[in-house]
């Protein structure tokens, strides 16, 4: 299969950023997008984060990112934002407050902290794969270099009460394998879902005795649904008992499984095949083997989603020099 | 297996909510949530949409309502709700407006207009499936009779231009096979996708000779993907070539495919399984023959938007007898 592109011009414009070719050298420090199309293309939209290279010089606005942080909603990557915000000291001018640069896509909320971008990928596989593809191509237009990812985020704990953090291990998909499956063009395509280890280890590492929640590194199963998938008894539709549920997850957790989501596979994945260093640091809610209804208070969710951002924050800090 | 359930009661209180048991008579005029275990929970939280049965009567609030209509974007949804409020001719009480009912629950947006619920439903299979679940759950809460689901959404359309309206006939997953595949505690579970036929033709037949768009009935392939899995050349990966692409393309086109989105299939799937009549009417914001790239105007796709909007609007009026 030849891998030529002859994508004819839509636009017939200069555009804004200059992203194309490059040196060898270059391209060796830089993400790996492995689209050979992309280069001759003449502008490219980052459609569903309303950005784009025609209009932008994505190199003069994000070339100094360091670290893109990615949770499920608008509200709480807001949150992690200004937080991060005051961590590392970041002050914009006076006058000026953080703005949702994504706003007018309508899908995403991102925000921009200095290195520090904090993004919302909505929830499921499909919803973090396109916010994925378009933050690596992001990457690539800005001419980022060695860029890391974390996905903070919830999840259901399995033999882990709610509130405790889980940093994933090795993503696995809801038949057990480390793979992302894809059908592409009528046929199942599969990358392996890898997350990196030192920087698992590093985060962990980064708990401190006082801390009011335990750290484990442990497998995470990502399901591609809340109810049925995840083995719940109180969905809509349920055609097995909770003797089947209990010994399901339990397989689980004799397999290593610590903890339950829906975006583990695609962001170990993307991030593994675009050369990206990434990690997934969530808080429990619940744990799985003793229900299936989040009961805890709104404070108490909060409080424990806050956790994971403290952790990433102190690795942030770290690695901009910026600890106490 | 035996279908019994053993939940033991979180919350040891009395609902507001009155959902357990009921006649069988009732029972067979209300929708199928084929759960054995949702009549012995005590309550139920409807966690991705902030209600529950704990603290509201969901009859008393939700009882009247006989249309729900789904769109990927909270702010299309808003401005679907406001549109059909003057539709309709729902005049809420002086000094009010549409409120968000689901805003604290920070992943969709629901507003209630009268008899019509608007929803959004973020993107893709697994974002979409959770709202499906509780929403259906609502359904059941409120005792609904015979309620109409309907995506108003956008796609690619293969071999057919920006601006027109697809209608799903069938839906088919990334492998041709009209079924909803999911991974059920390890296993695969399928389940036929089928839309209401009669509502798809009772939709088509509303499209006027002075409509600026054509409405076709199609075939809808459901991706899980926006990229590849789309067939894309424009991905931050792209394994295959352009002519790959347009010979993918034209055979689905020639499977009497029209339309290409991304919750399709378990929108038919999970409608169906509950026996709720169903219908998915898109926009094309492009023909994926022609290009990739979404390149219209934000005032064309926004005017593109409002057509689904007005043809689904047509046939409520037609059924609370409110035709002009």
């Amino acid at each position: 299969m030849v891998l030529q592109s002859n994508i004819s011009n839509p636009c017939n414009k200069k555009c804004k950023s200059q992203f194309h070719g490059g040196t060898e050298a270059r391209k060796k420090e830089l993400i790996h997008v492995k689209n050979p199309h992309l280069e001759r293309m003449p502008c490219d939209t980052l459609y569903h984060i309303h950005l784009g290279t025609e209009y932008q010089d994505l190199q003069a606005l994000f070339g100094d990112i360091k670290f893109v942080c990615m949770g499920g909603t608008p509200a709480r990557m807001k949150e992690f934002a200004h937080f991060i915000k005051n961590e590392i000291g970041y002050i914009p001018p006076y006058g000026t407050t953080l703005e949702d640069i994504s706003k007018l896509g309508h899908r995403y909320s991102m925000f921009k902290v200095g290195p520090v971008l904090s993004v919302s990928h909505g929830m499921g596989v499909p919803s973090i794969g396109i916010l994925l593809h378009e933050m690596i191509k992001l990457m690539y237009h800005a001419q980022v270099k060695d860029p890391v990812f974390f996905r903070i985020g919830t999840c259901g704990g399995i033999g882990i009460e709610g509130g405790n953090i889980v940093i994933t291990s090795e993503a696995l998909n809801g038949y057990g394998e480390p793979n992302f499956d894809l059908p592409v063009l009528g046929k199942k395509m599969s990358r392996p879902a890898k997350l990196d280890s030192n920087l698992a280890m590093d985060l962990k590492n980064l708990t401190l005795p006082e801390d009011p929640w335990d750290t484990t590194i442990g497998k995470t199963m990502c399901a591609d649904d809340f109810y049925e998938g995840q083995g719940r008894l109180d969905g809509a539709f349920c055609e097995y008992s909770e003797a089947d549920k209990i010994a399901y997850l339990t397989k689980l957790h004799k397999n290593g499984v610590r903890n339950i989501e829906m975006e583990a596979v695609i962001f170990g994945a993307l991030t593994h095949h675009a050369g990206i260093r990434a990690a997934i640091v969530c808080v429990t809610l619940l744990n799985r083997l003793n229900g299936d209804q989040i009961n805890s208070t709104r404070e108490e969710r909060d409080e424990w989603q806050a956790r994971p951002q403290k952790l990433v924050s102190r690795y942030i800090k770290n690695q901009l020099n910026l600890s106490s």
